[in-house]
């Protein structure tokens, strides 16, 4: 498919990834994996198990870059099979050095999208630790509630337990 | 490991499943995965990966029997890897002919215990049909709270889109 410019200053393109993207995409969810301190994936996971989560998870792999390096990147799969296919999910990583910079409110636009395009009436997020506290107010400026409170259901490596949020949009 | 008597008339066993337990498993959930009104399981999934989902998702499979006959089956395993990995998810199925006897109830007593004896520190179902009043009232019995609500997030074949609920307790 033809990437789309996203409406930010200079030039963020977001496209399919491509096998060819692996390198960089591990580059960039290596980190976040291992720190733990977000996503809901075994610290110690292989690189190539990995991948395989975030590349072929049964839905798309997309990739922001810009001038040619990838600096973040997302999927878009069914929330869930069955009676629950029509509720996309999504999950969003920018690298370290890129972050602040607008770039995962461009994905997660672009997502929207995308999502709408598939025919998908909702979008949910299963799992928002409840102290990273920018991804909460990012999300919901986008349109997300808070539709659940999962209670001391993360393990948080510095907090310890501390609440998930469940949010959730229509699309 | 050995079956367990659970506190109910009659005799149920409730122990783990094994291999030659696939027949009688399929027969119990292949029917409430064809009708589609509970689980968000493809409703067209083939008996074989619909025993691997059920019988080898990562944790423990139960079946409950009565007299040799297996009545009911469920399975145990973390709802979540990485740092959600202390909550575990359960899913139960009783069939057709032996609902409404407390083989539910019995089987989710028997998950709870052993999710602690595993460690687990709380339980969670993500998604609880709303208008599966019967499941909601038992969970609810059984110390279970709402503490989500997923708008039309469930597809129903005969009511349409209808809201699924998450439920939670602590062990």
């Amino acid at each position: 498919m033809a990437g789309e410019r996203a409406g930010r200053a200079g030039g963020l393109l977001i496209r399919e990834a491509q096998p060819s993207d692996a390198s960089a995409i591990w580059g960039i969810i290596g980190p976040v994996i291992r720190a733990g301190e977000t996503y809901t994936i075994d610290r110690d996971i292989s690189r190539e198990s990995a991948l395989a989560y975030w590349m072929d998870g049964g839905g798309h792999c997309f990739v922001a870059e810009e001038a040619g390096v990838v600096l973040g990147t997302d999927y878009l799969k069914r929330n869930q099979a069955g009676g629950g296919s029509h509720v996309a999910n999504c999950g969003y990583v920018v690298g370290e050095a890129a972050r602040g910079k607008g770039i995962a409110r461009a994905m997660c636009e672009h997502s929207m999208q995308k999502a709408r395009e598939l025919g998908f009436a909702a979008m949910q997020f299963n799992f928002v630790v409840s102290i990273n506290i920018g991804a909460v107010r990012l999300w919901e400026s986008l349109g997300f509630a808070i539709v659940g409170r999962l209670p001391d259901a993360f393990d948080h490596p510095k907090a310890g337990h501390v609440d998930a949020l469940v949010m959730h949009r229509k699309l």
